[in-house]
């Protein structure tokens, strides 16, 4: 796989399709696996964890479920290759950081993605665009069959499988969805579905992950527990939570366009004015405009763009993308201009 | 004169020539008159003002200096076309406010105003565009004498021209220029300029005269003292600290480039975008907006507009204006909206 090559495309989760896409962006497994005969990676001295990387990168080049995986080995890429790929939300920020061998195998799509020797020797990632939770579950859960077929997970009958961190123990797995919530955010009726989500265990996070800032009114949610359910109970839990988030969004969008078209619509389409003619930008600023111009969008008050190019840009703008296109390492003060030159090149090509 | 005609035309002081034009928008000179033989307007009676009128218009139908005139009855106006004229700079609020039988002359170019009936019987105003007081006085000069060469001024040898508001009286002369300071109010260092302007005597109003707001960074500068002085005189004073004023604004803005030329390009571009995409619009936001986008123009920042369009907006943008423009009469909300429609369908027809 060229990692040059990724700054042209966009990654499954940025296409736009599937159900809902308007305002679920994409829906993501994952699940937490260890092999039995070796301790977990935070135990594990270099030759361990070397064998470990060795051993399931044989094993992922053997097409788990049919699946052509591409091996990257992780450690042996220059910081701003690991950081497009946190960007591109195919590794994780700690496995961008880590130290020892390590590697990611991915699908040609980016829609299959498993770390090996994060914080767990196994972390498999199925992502889809919109909402479809059950295709993931469908391959994620064949790709899983496949390796364990293969080798032995450590596994108790009495917790589950078992992970280096105890959150993750028992199913070892990650339910996700990231939605995009302008109206819910604009309206501040988003902390009523927060409040609504910790009722039922469930975490709402930022775009990248634990931490991470909520930017450009992206959310993301996803179970906490993983023991004493079962998978199947897991994604029903998101699975029925998420059709009701989404008629709020859509509710209270059309509230906002019958309230005040005229004010939303002068809202989305200055901020379509100033990525179009920015000079100097911040990511945060990017992410906010990005967002307006996409609800804009979907309610068809800017239509001469396409959903597609605006979430490209979500990720293309982040500051390993912009480096990797502009083939040198950027300080902030010139990636903002960096930043404000593409964009101005890339929405003004589709006028 | 067709006033519709004045919705699709710019007066002089909006040519944007004439030296100094990238500072200095236009130069003005204006006389305050009365006839001898009847009061002044605020002591006559409706018969009188009548009569005062109907000889200052057969008056003005002679071309004096050979300059035709076209005699609008102000007194006969709708509302709205008196506030037309008034944001043309060709007749005053207070004309536009007053009550009985009264008039302005025009020339074709609106270079020349003469509005009968105001505070005084006659107040004679000639316009230029950029830095250019002589040509104003020559003009003014002679429409003054060739009036005056049938008609008797009322004036006093030891006074001078006698006038309705004794602030006035003496030469009867306003000397003014109306300048483009964005550097300076950008920097702050427009405050020293007041101070050094208030201890030559010297007025500093914003772009609609007295009490009126510095709007999209217009300032008046003018004389206050009329008496004691000639006109060559009181023209000499704002004549020599003008260039001063000039030359401060353009080592700001040389200093604001070479300081910050990416933050000052951002701005005057965001500005331009905010302007071609808004979809409603407050006059005090487009003027400032249209002020920046003046400054990236001159500055070579903005390269695919032209001045004069700018100029022109500063004007056709304004309350009575647009609803000229689009035929009918407009509450704030209805306008801002229509402000915008025109400035996108104006900025993007020239692209």
């Amino acid at each position: 796989m060229d990692l040059e090559s990724l700054t042209r495309t966009s990654g499954e989760w940025l296409k736009a399709t599937g159900p809902d896409s308007d305002i679920v962006m994409s829906s993501r497994i994952r699940l937490a696996r260890n092999l039995a005969q070796f301790p977990f990676p935070s135990r594990a001295d270099d030759s361990v964890r070397a064998e470990v990387d060795e051993l399931l990168k044989t094993q992922l080049a053997k097409h788990p479920a049919g699946r052509k995986l591409n091996y990257i080995v992780v450690s042996g890429l220059e910081l701003l290759d690991r950081q497009m790929l946190v960007e591109r939300q195919l590794i994780s920020r700690e496995h961008s950081e880590s130290h020892g061998q390590r590697g990611v195998g991915i699908s040609d799509e980016e829609n299959v993605s498993i770390m090996v020797n994060e914080e767990d020797h196994l972390r498999i990632q199925v992502l889809r665009s919109g909402f479809a939770l059950d295709d993931c579950w469908q391959e994620i859960n064949a790709i899983d069959d496949a390796i364990e077929a293969d080798r032995t997970y450590a596994f108790s009958d009495r917790l589950g499988y078992l992970t280096a961190c105890p959150t993750n123990c028992g199913t070892g797995i990650r339910v996700s969805v990231l939605m995009h919530l302008p109206g819910l955010v604009h309206t501040k009726e988003i902390t009523k579905v927060f409040q609504a989500l910790q009722k039922i265990n469930l975490a709402v996070r930022g775009l990248y992950g634990e931490g991470s800032q909520a930017m450009g009114d992206f959310y993301q949610i996803s179970n906490q527990v993983t023991l004493g359910k079962s998978e199947e109970q897991l994604i029903r839990t998101i699975k029925d939570v998420v059709p009701n988030i989404v008629s709020y969004e859509r509710r209270v969008r059309q509230e906002l366009v019958s309230k005040n078209r005229r004010g939303l619509h002068d809202q989305v389409s200055r901020a379509y004015g100033i990525l179009k003619t920015a000079r100097t930008i911040s990511s945060e600023e990017t992410m906010d405009l990005l967002s307006s111009v996409r609800l804009g969008i979907n309610l068809g008050l800017i239509d001469d763009m396409e959903i597609p190019l605006i979430n490209e840009l979500f990720v293309h703008t982040q500051p390993a993308h912009l480096q990797k296109i502009r083939h040198e390492k950027l300080e902030t003060v010139d990636r903002n201009v960096a930043r404000a030159d593409y964009i101005r090149q890339r929405l003004n090509e589709r006028r």
